[in-house]
């Protein structure tokens, strides 16, 4: 790899992109991501109106970082959906609604960089992975609990992708097989969607909380940051409903620790992100609680350390790995 | 490898010991399971005295094939708990009351062979992937259903046993967090143990069923055969407790599947050999309704080929892999 290589990140979201230009030293560091910005996807524009945002995005960055072109030594992209990372292909992307996209040829063509592109939530983990809270280990997990609960695996230091590459799909697998309410998933059960359905569900049924009065009695306003302040302000349905939804992701990462046998998990998103470390306390609590066998009580499970850049600097750290 | 090397293949199990030689051809065929044998363990005897009767059932197999000490090429045997392979040691196996002993050295010194060893359950899955229901994947699962519910990773090839040895203990993830008997895992309600407990207290409190008759009313006698012995028969207690176990087998299943995106998953075990067929169709059907996404539908869900044969074959495969 040439000395001070610059390479392209970008974290390709339903919503938003974002993106950064990300020096490659010797020793990784979030400290190394010299520019960052972002602009909205307006995926209903279409995919070639996507790439010449992605495209602008890009050359607004080299043009912000003192670069030219012919500097960035790669360009890495996380999407959402699942990958065919060989083909560079977006297989499939609701979000988008992209299917069996060429990415990776579409943005050759339009960039002069060589690409190379992953699931968003894999970007994520490899980010954590490289030069987050997952440093140190070969082996690890990163979960996102948000709108819904995706993981990323890495395993033996490379991500793991599985035959359909979709592979991590934790926020899918069962926790709850026949309850009252039917089968559960843990996205059905924990992630900030059926928080807050739950939450304004009790709250329509006449259950005692101070949320109402934080959003002006205008329920469709319940977000995560809603749910922290309620958390902070100790509102007993809120606790409640935080708690439940801390015990199956503590639940979800003891099966995948006790599945695998993983070191470490990485917990972010932007619920995790909202609900600090009283949040973290308690899905620690609840793996310590259903793990098998009692030495994996030791795997560290660790709050994000790059949140919002996770993405960034790992789109960003996977093109230093393939393309450098 | 030296043509038609010949290597040892021992399942060392808390009750049993069960061994064969396998010849090592290029096409790797069951069929080379030149001879077979077995003794029982007891290990309450002392782990002296239970190597001393593994020594004994190597030189009597190596007498059996007509060959001499010296044409064996090395020992695989897979024990039950936890293993440090790199360090040849049984670190925790509380059926044989062993820990942190060192049983590639001991071996070592009473045989002229190298020696490798791996846990029993891994092992079994090694014999599945090389030889049986698995070939042809390079990643996979093999669950097997009986006392317990354990299973053995293979991950790119290879054997996977995560940070504390101790990957694949599947039967002890959750999978009911929250019903009305509390919290359930795996193995509470789908191993062999759970259903005939199941079947037992139901039957103990005057629910109908054919089972009673089979045993000449002693329910303690209830094992794998009676259970398949009751379905063959179209016991509806016995079917209902069969389908609920197949459903949380499947679950588990479609959990692993998710999180990994596996191809294939073998399915083994007591329980799975007496349940036969239709058992089979009840987990393939529960894993359909609860795999994501649903691409992985069409991942391999097999019965085990190799059955008792598993064990010796994986770990005389694993030696031909390791020593050869």
């Amino acid at each position: 790899m040439a000395k001070d290589a610059h390479f392209l990140g970008i974290d390709l979201g339903g919503t938003n992109i974002q993106a950064g230009i990300y020096k490659a030293e010797k020793k990784i560091d979030r400290k190394n991501l010299v520019v960052r910005d972002g602009t909205k996807t307006k995926a209903e524009g279409g995919s070639e109106a996507v790439l010449e945002r992605i495209e602008k995005l890009c050359l607004k960055l080299i043009e912000k970082a003192g670069l030219k072109p012919g500097d960035i030594a790669g360009l890495g992209i996380g999407a959402p959906g699942a990958i065919d990372i060989d083909k560079g292909m977006v297989l499939r992307a609701p979000n988008l609604g992209w299917d069996d996209f060429p990415l990776c040829k579409k943005l050759g063509e339009r960039l002069p960089f060589k690409v190379t592109v992953d699931n968003d939530v894999n970007v994520g983990a490899w980010g954590e992975y490289m030069a987050g809270a997952g440093r140190g280990h070969r082996d690890l997990m990163a979960i996102f609990v948000g709108t819904g609960v995706g993981a990323g695996l890495v395993i033996h230091g490379k991500l793991y992708h599985g035959v359909r590459f979709t592979a991590g799909e934790i926020g899918h697998t069962v926790v709850q097989g026949n309850g009252l309410l039917g089968r559960r998933t843990v996205e059905d059960l924990a992630s900030r969607t059926s928080m807050v359905r739950r939450l304004v569900r009790l709250i329509e049924s006449y259950h005692k909380s101070s949320v109402p009065k934080m959003v002006d009695g205008d329920l469709s306003k319940v977000r995560s940051k809603i749910l922290a302040q309620a958390q902070q302000e100790g509102d007993a349905l809120t606790l409640q409903i935080i708690a439940d939804a801390a015990d199956y992701i503590g639940i979800a990462i003891a099966n995948a620790v006790t599945l695998m046998s993983l070191p470490c998990v990485v917990v972010g998103g932007g619920a995790t992100e909202a609900l600090g470390e009283d949040w973290m306390k308690q899905v620690r609590e609840a793996f310590k609680k259903n793990v098998f066998p009692s030495e994996l009580k030791d795997t560290k499970i660790v709050a994000s350390e790059l949140e919002d850049d996770a993405g960034v600097i790992g789109a960003a750290l996977l093109a230093v790995e393939r393309l450098g």
